[in-house]
Order: structure tokens, then sequence, then C-alpha cells
């Protein structure tokens, strides 16, 4: 096949607009060749386990799954039953962009709460919790939260323990979508577990692609007796990969050393990098700090089509004129600087 | 990542044991690198069209998707209302083998009848077709069969043309699960639209897993007017790949050329040279000749049990001691005559 | 509202083309005055736990719901997970008259088998009991017989023990789709629980309906372990009523008493005074002796059509002419013979 | 049957806690007696459709169901393809006391908006009245609003008229929960269509249980072109009604003389009267002037508790001490005097 695109060419439009990381790649071809039995009965499978124990803990039990909406919504299905909500932000990815998936595959009744910054609190998710025992009101079960957020920010460990101490208080479980969990570690400076298992989190979609994979996503159930089924319900939920070696190999390339690591440091350093080569520009008002990997600001509308004649990149807010630029493993200094400068040059124009 | 497992083994359980054809990874290398749009967006899923155009006509539209379930239920969802039943054969795969989910899924309900060789016909299709502007009974809108099939069997071009006729006489459309259609088209030595396009099949599953590529399906609409809504539907299905321009690119090698073509005259020769080797083995009772690249064979369960030590193979039918051989792009000849020797010596001991 | 029909025109296509016993009437307008606590929280139903376990012991608890679709598709979400499937007759009443609501409600899997007389077995429950563990199979959990069946056949007490023990060795539990439980009972002579709590059964839709009432079918829970969440499933499935007192009440009138065993005696002896009358009437092929209150018979169909002229009935199979004629609470002996009557002259015509 | 129940008692908890009209009982008296053809197939239901057309207009097509859960998620699925979503008002019944059964059964996506008085807007819905084409987001495709809202407000015809003419310039439909349609009416003094038909409200769940039927609601549909597949979309939804000639009975006795305006204009003045007698109490807060059949007022918590040991109300908000009166088509003058004169003493206590 020929090559149809440029390489050279990158953007700030989301994470999951860049490639594979070439040990990825590399990971993939050394999984390759002879037969392996499909469907997760093979030997790198195997090994992932103990490669996801390594990071959560030894009850840790892992389920490769092929994209996030798959891994939130079958883990999620995982932690009900039939009759139950799921408390989580308005904002959140779940109740926002997976164009219904969980009420449509999984009939769950989302709850969903304002919250500023994109992160839940035990104040804010008391504005769902009530109605036990009610048959008229959906049975809130799970607490959802993301890490980090879909606004670029990241919760503390102490932050993550009060939801969790709160939830389960109240007979609910804690579920963490982790598109991004990498760049949430980074950020922190901390191993994964001190912000999940050793806090109380139960069951965390652990992501991949926007780390750097080629595809793939897992299912991570950290407190066994808070999800059932989840084999029969990752096939049905059309989640099962046949061959499922390579998913789990090239976990195996992320995560068994430090590339998952390196690329969320690197991500989220282009995004400080970027962060403090705009703010101050005229009509530029970066909205916070950035945690992760993602600058939200809000510039000018004539700015922005500018802008956006030589850069992909979100409108996040047609109102407000917010926009989002994601930095990737692969974001270079150049391409933040190129950006920072032109989108100057249109600033000051 | 360090090697797991041995790359000259290889066995008879199943095509998606498998690995990826050289061919296939290096057109994800060629994707790689960059940033292209995500969720279809890019490059590489534009030319897609055309190249499905150029096997199916003009007319047809590719939605690539995860998996085989993946590509069924949501292709199946697109050609139905909430009300309609599926008409199937009872050894159809959505019957037997999707963990009931296109019920869980998509709410439809399967409308099954047994067919030899699971093969439908239109004089089976009538034992399931009726029952129209009865609310008490699920409105049959599809017809779904499987080329090649779960029995390793091949329709003929005008066998599906009657299927074809029949349906839409009846005011149904015809869907394909085309899992292994390059076997199908091998094994007819004919292009694919001559036995789908132009015989009137509406809607199909295009296998990609096991004709050689990592991982992907694609959902070919052949009928625009059979299928609504499938962007939507692919999303809430939990099949839309955001680094989708891999997938793409995995088609784009396999079907611009011929690959798809070797791989599958492959595969099917070395069925034949296996039931060519094996039969007439004392205690070895093949049930057909193998038409695509399958044998099924009846064989006594001691023999088959000292084999299993040897070589992975699915047993069909644990009561009748039915078993199934699969051949796949990187069976060898010598894996073929090796089997069947081990066989040969069991079979006479 | 001035009446529209005329009342003393009967037929006999359905016991539920009956209207309602006068007892039952009373009895709502007994119930009637004064406020209530909507949903179940009434007197009313507060008193029906105690009727039901006079009849099915003092472990059953009944949920009362609008009919029978809901009582089968609701019961069977609470003996089932989202993976589950559930063992039936191909001519079970939820495999070909519900509509497809058991697969879009409850997302159930139904595993159908042919049964002569609509009657499982044991044997017959095996051809769909396997696959267990396997992740591809809707997991085989609960057996749903029809008591009386379809056909108008009724299991014997010894027979529904065979398939509860069967059922509970493979791990399975047993469900009763007992639309016409009472002409059951009644053709069985025998207590309600001597054929359901006492052999094994664990959940049961116990029909009103057809038994003289308004509106109005229970689910009864036998084996408390065998069902969860009744009380919401029986709420998002839109099966809970409002003003429930008045099928409470509905139900104490017809089971505190001997109602239901009157109106179910006198149908089922109107259906054994149908066959009498018509066997051995020239074109005529009654099927079997009638057990419950139906008779199944195969006439020509110019016959068929002129006495559809004058009597309501259903043709059950088009192809072979066979029709069936349903006898309800309030049919009269004249209308049985003055049936049998124009049979006979239209089958010597 | 004995009575269980004392028929003098009556509360202010909610209109279901009413009984049945004694019309409406005497036309299930009428309708009674002979066969009718089953699940709609009856002369009542045939000249149902007359009575609605009468109120609605000549396009009107009525479908009788059980409840109101039934109504509203039934109606709205057939407003919607599989990828919908409904706008609706944070406070709707659907969104808020369904048991979550729109997402359950009906995969629906509901797009809530905090809003005032229970009241949606052109510029409330335009909150949630984006995202188009995007396959992320599920598709708004209709707008729901309550007549009279779950607050005891009411929508004046211009408004809802902006509602459609804003709803429809978008593309979308509208859907109106009438459970208490007829209080609206009788509050505007105005016939239905004036609110309804003739400003552009598509589809309509028009509501009898809470106007005095014994059970009863039915989906109206006013634009035949917003709503398809009905009759299967009842029957999958299990709300078919066997003997549907009873639930067609109680509504032409309910719409065919002026039974639901007595009714409902009772009820209001109840409300009315109620309003005027503890407003002004110490302690007493009346939230806004009752403009349908419901006084909500905050009360001190201690008044409360012991007001609810001698009638029943609802708690409507335990954080805030509001609580919720509604008056039925039973309530009587000296009901509500009593009450308030409790009311009085307790709160001068």
């Amino acid at each position: 096949m020929d090559p149809l695109h440029d390489p050279s060419t990158r953007g700030f439009n989301s994470d999951n607009c860049a490639g594979v990381h070439p040990e990825i790649l590399a990971a993939i071809e050394v999984a390759n060749g002879g037969h392996q039995p499909s469907y997760g009965g093979d030997v790198y499978t195997a090994r992932l386990t103990e490669v996801f124990r390594a990071h959560f803990g030894e009850r840790a039990e892992a389920y490769p799954v092929f994209n996030g909406t798959g891994a939130n919504v079958t883990g999620l299905q995982a932690m009900t039953e039939r009759w139950s909500g799921v408390i989580c932000a308005e904002s959140a990815h779940i109740n926002i962009d997976e164009g219904g998936a969980p009420e449509r595959v999984a009939g769950l009744k989302l709850l969903p709460v304002p919250a500023t910054d994109g992160k839940l609190t035990p104040a804010l998710i008391d504005r769902q919790a009530h109605g036990w025992g009610d048959e008229h009101h959906a049975q809130p079960r799970v607490v959802s939260i993301t890490q980090s957020t879909e606004l670029g920010t990241v919760y503390t460990p102490g932050e993550i323990a009060a939801i969790c101490a709160h939830a389960h208080d109240l007979g609910m479980t804690v579920h963490v979508d982790g598109t991004r969990l990498a760049n949430a570690a980074a950020a922190l400076d901390l191993p994964f577990r001190a912000f999940t298992t050793d806090v109380g989190v139960d069951v965390l979609s652990f992501g991949g692609t926007k780390n750097g994979l080629l595809y793939g996503e897992a299912i991570v159930v950290l407190t066994p007796e808070a999800a059932g089924g989840l084999t029969y319900l990752r096939k049905s939920a059309m989640q099962l990969s046949s061959k499922m070696r390579f998913v789990s190999a090239q976990f195996i390339a992320l995560l068994e050393g430090d590339l998952w690591l390196r690329n969320a440091r690197h991500s989220n350093a282009m995004a400080t990098r970027l962060h403090a080569a705009v703010q101050g520009l005229p009509g530029v008002s970066v909205r916070r700090v950035p945690q992760a990997n993602a600058v939200f600001a809000r510039i000018d509308k004539g700015v922005a089509e500018r802008l956006a004649k030589r850069f992909r990149f979100e409108t996040w807010d047609g109102e407000t004129g917010e926009v989002r630029w994601v930095c990737s493993f692969d974001t270079t200094e150049a391409d933040v600087d190129g950006f920072a400068a032109v989108l100057a040059d249109e600033a000051r124009a």
C-alpha cells in the first residue's frame, strides 16, 4: 500500500489523531507468527494479568477490549443491576460523547451532576445519591469519575479517596474512566495504584489508545466483588477480540517498562509548554493551568478561524469561543512553538 | 517486549488463531506517523470507499468496525425496525456464537430454521416468513445467510439470487455474514459482486480478520435504501475506532491488490489437501468434500483425544464425535501432511 | 355510555374474548371508594400475599402486573443475568406470540426446542442445555414451560417434577407460564401447589385474565433465591399499576374462594363437550383429546370458511387447515351444541 | 370479597390514591357480557377513535395502553430512531420517576435541562439542542414537555406554540406527557386541541387514571408522520391489553360527555380552596398559586410530622421541607377544610 498522507503533519485536535508508538508496533511484530489460541487463551494475555497486577495490586483482573466506549459501558454493566443508576459529572464522556451507548446497549440510567472543572465531590454526589428502595427511581449504584478529566483536570489521591469512602458508605462502588489515566499518573508523579487501588477505586477503564497504542483499552477490576460476568458481558457487548494476543502484547509493551510514563510525561510537558507560550497573548484567555495534556482557552472567533486553517483543533464551546488544544506522545517542541507563534501573530493582527 | 510464544507452531483450530499477514503489518506502518483525523475522517478511510466500490459496485458504502459480532449486529440493526425479526439458519453464527449479542444489544428476534449444510433456501425461509401485520409476531424483515457457511459450504450465485428474489418479493432484505467471504470467492472463482451485488444482496459483513488482518471487519451496504443510521449505530454499538486509519489501511492492503485472493485460495487449497489426505483412513468419516477452508469429520473419540495432545482443533459435536479442522493463510503443506500422518498413525493404532 | 355490542354473542376464538365474571366486578366495587396508597401499598395487596400463600405455600411472594407478556418477561428477567438464555418449547408463547418482547425489553436469548404437544422433557431440554462457561454461548439459566400448554395439553406433576429435578441438577431454575394454570389444576383435579411448589417450580406467571378477570396477572415467586429485584424490574418494565388495589381485589375474589376452579372446570368441561360433539364428523380430524379448554382440529378449508362466517375462531395453521376452538368461563352448553350442529351441517354439506 | 378498607378516608398524597368514578365503573359493566375480539378489535375501541378525534382533530389516532410509564415510553419510541435523544425538563416524570424505563426499555438518551416551575422554553431547549450530525452525540429528536407539569404549573397555548415552532424549526417533534392533561384544560378553560393539535404538538400521552379511570392511558398521535410502528411497539412494550374493550369503554365514558372536565375542574377547585385556606398560616410558605390540582408548600418539619399522622401526603424535598398536597376528583370541601384546620392548629401550636 502506498502512503496517502504526510507523516510530518501534526495538530492539536485530539490525542487519538496521533499514530502508534514504534515500540508498540514492534511488540505486535514480536507477537506475530504461528498460531495462538484466540479470544484471550494466548500466552500474551496470560502475561498481561501479571503486568497489570504489578501496577494495580494482586487482586487486579484485566479484560482487554477494543475501545473506550466499550471499556466504560462493559465495565459499568458488570458493576450494576438492570435497575441501577450511575452518578457522573454532567461533562463526563459517558454522558456526553458515547452516542447514548450506556443507555442503548446497557440500559443504564445516568444521574449527572454539574461539576466545575469536571470533578465530582462527595457533596456533588449527594445531589443524586438518594431514592434507594424507591422503585420509581433508578437505584444509584456506581459513581463514575474520569481521571484525568474531560476538562484536563486531575483528581488528587485524597479527592478520590474521599469519593470512594463516601460512595462505599452509601453502598455504592466507584468506577474510573481512565482514558488518560497515564497522564494523571504523570501529572501526580505517582504510581497508578496510589490514586486507584490504594484509595478505594473498584473498577477502571485503562486507556491505551491515547497513550500510543494502535488500538485497545482494558477493563481493570480492582475489587473482584464489585464486578460480575465480565467474560460474558465483553462478548455480548461485542468487545471480544479474536486475535487478542495483539492487544495484550501492546499493553505489555506499554506497561512492562516505562513507555506509558514517557509518553504521558511528554504530552503533559508539551501542554505545559503550550500554556506558557500562549498565556498573556492579547485576546487569549487560558481557563486554567493545564494539569494533564490539554489546554483550554477562549480566543477571539476570528483568530480561531484563521488559526484553524493551519492547525486542527476542537471548538469546545461555540458560544463562548472556548477551544481545546491537546498534546500527544509525538507532539514536538517545534510543533508547540510553531503553533504558539502563529497564534501570537494572529492574536496581535 | 520479548517473545513469549513459538512462532513455528500452527494448528487447525480456527483461522483466527493465525497472526497477521506481513503485507498487512507493512500497511499499518505506512499509515503511521503524523496526525490524521480520528473516527474515519482520515485519507485512508476516504480511499477505502473507492476500494470497496471497485469490488462491489458504485453504490457500495463501507463502514469499518472492530469485529465480526460488531459487523453483524450493527449491520442488522441498520436494516431493521425495533419490532423486526431476522430469519437465519439454526447453525448461523449470529444464532449460536454471538453470546446473545443480537438480542442483548439490538433487541433483535432471530427466527431460526434448521438447515442442512448450513444453507437456507426459499422453501426453508418460508417456514419463518409469515405473520406480517400481526403485532404479536416479530415482523420478518431480513434474511441473513453466511457465505461461506459455518459448516464450510458455499452458496452458488444462483442459490443466493433465488434467496434474494424470494426475500425481496416478500418485502424483506438480505444480509450476508461474510466472515469468510473471500474463501467463498476463491472457491467459486468469481469476483465478490457476482454473488453479492449482482444477485441482490443488500448488506454484508466483510471479514478481514480471518483473511489475514490484525483486526477489522467492514459493514458494506450495497443497497443504500436497505440500511439507515449506520454512522450513529456504529458509535452506539461501540464499534467506532478512533484510529480508524489503521483499519482502513489494512483493508486497502488486502483488497487493492490480490492479497485477499491469495490468502483465501491458499487456505482453501490446504483444506482440500487435508481432505484428500485423510479420507479413507479407518475410523475417519469426512462429512463432505470441503468447499472452503474447513474440513468436518467424525473420528473415534480415543483418536481425537490422542490427536488433540499434539494439534489444536475444535470438537464440533461432542455427541457424534464430529471435529472441525480449519486451514489459514499461513497453513503450510508440511503442516497438513504432518497432521494427516499423525492422524493416520493414530487411526490405525 | 351506551352499549355498542350484543352481549349474547359468544365465539370460540380465545378465552380473552370473554368479558369479566360478575363476582370480579363486584370485588372491584367493594374495593372502590376512599383513598388507598398507590403502587401496592394498599390493604388489598397486603392481603393478596396471604391468599397466594394459601395456594402456593408460605414462601410464595406475589407481584401483580398488567398482562401475561409483562408477567413472563418481568419474571424471567428476575431469574436471569444479562448473559442468560432461556430454554423453552418452540411453540411457547414467549417464543411465538410476544412480538419479540423477551428479546427487545429484556435482552433474553431464547433457546427453543421443537416439542410434540408443546411439552418439554429432560431429554428435549438437553438439546439446548450446554455451553456453560463458553462466553460465545448465551448461558442456559432457566427452563420455561407452559401449563396448560399453548396446544391445550397438560403436564402431569411427575412430568414437571422430572423437568425441575433435571434443571436444578444442571444449575438452572424453572419458570412456568401459567396463563391457564387454573385450567391445568382443574384438569388434574389437584391443588396448584401439587404441580408447582411441591415439585420444584421456582417462579410462575399466574394467569387471571383468561380465568375471568377484567385485567391482571401475577408473578409468583416460589423460591425466593431464584428471583431478584422484582419490585424494580416491574416498575422499569412498565408493569406497575398505580391503582393496584383493584388488581389485588380481583385476585382475592378469584382465589379466596373457588371462583378460579368453577371457571376453569366449566371451560374445560365445555371443551370436552365440544370434542365429543365433533369427533367423528366427516372431514373433521380432532388432533387429540382436549386436556384443558381448547380443541384443536383439522377441518376442510371450505368448511372452515363457511363456519367462520357465523362463529369466530382461530386458524392455527393455514397450511394444514388446523383450527383452534377455545372455551371460556361463560361458554354455555347451548353455545357448544349450536356450534357443533352448524359444523355438522357444514361438514356433511 | 369483603371490604378491607374504610371508603370514607381520603388524603392528599396523589390523585392515583383515589378510586374509580362511578360513571366509569358503570361503563365497564355496560361493555361487559358476551364476546368481543381481543387486543383492540372490538367495537368500543373502534368508537374510541371517533371520540378522540372529536377532541383532537380528524387526524388523531389513539392507542390505549395500561399506564403512564407505558404511554410515555412507547410513544417516545414511536417518535425516535435508535440513536435519538429526548430533550426534557430535569424535573420531568420520564427523567425522575420512571425507574429508568426510558433508558432500559427503549434505549433512549434523555437530555435534561433544569427548568424553573418545570416548564421548558425555546431558550432552555437550546441548551441541549445541538450536535446533529455528530455520531458521538445522541441526536436530539424530540422535545417532551408535561402538561400540567410535575410542579403543578400549566403551559399556556402560546408557550406550547413557541416550543413547537422552535422544535419543528430544528427538525424535532414535540411530545406531551399529559398524565394530567384534563387538569390543564380545566385550568386554561380551553378545549384540548387549543393547546395541543392547534399549536403543533405531535404526540401525547393522555392520562385517564388520575382523572377517575380504573386503569388506562392513551397514546394519541396528532401528526401521523411523527410516529411509526405503534401497534408493534405497544405489543413488544408489553402494553397491549387483551380485553381492550374495557379500557376503551372507560375512555368513552370519560370523554364522550364532560366527565373529564367535571373531574378536572373539581380537583383544581379543591386545590385552589386549599391554597386559600393555608396561605398566610404561620410557618407555611406556599410556593406558588396552584394552577392545576396540586399545592406545593414549605412547612416546618415538626408540623409536617404531626400532620402526617392524620393525613397522607408526599414530602417533595426532604432538605427544604417542601411538601405536596394533591386533590382528586373525589376530594370534598370538607376534606380540604378539615385538613386546613388541622394544619392551622399545628402551625400555631
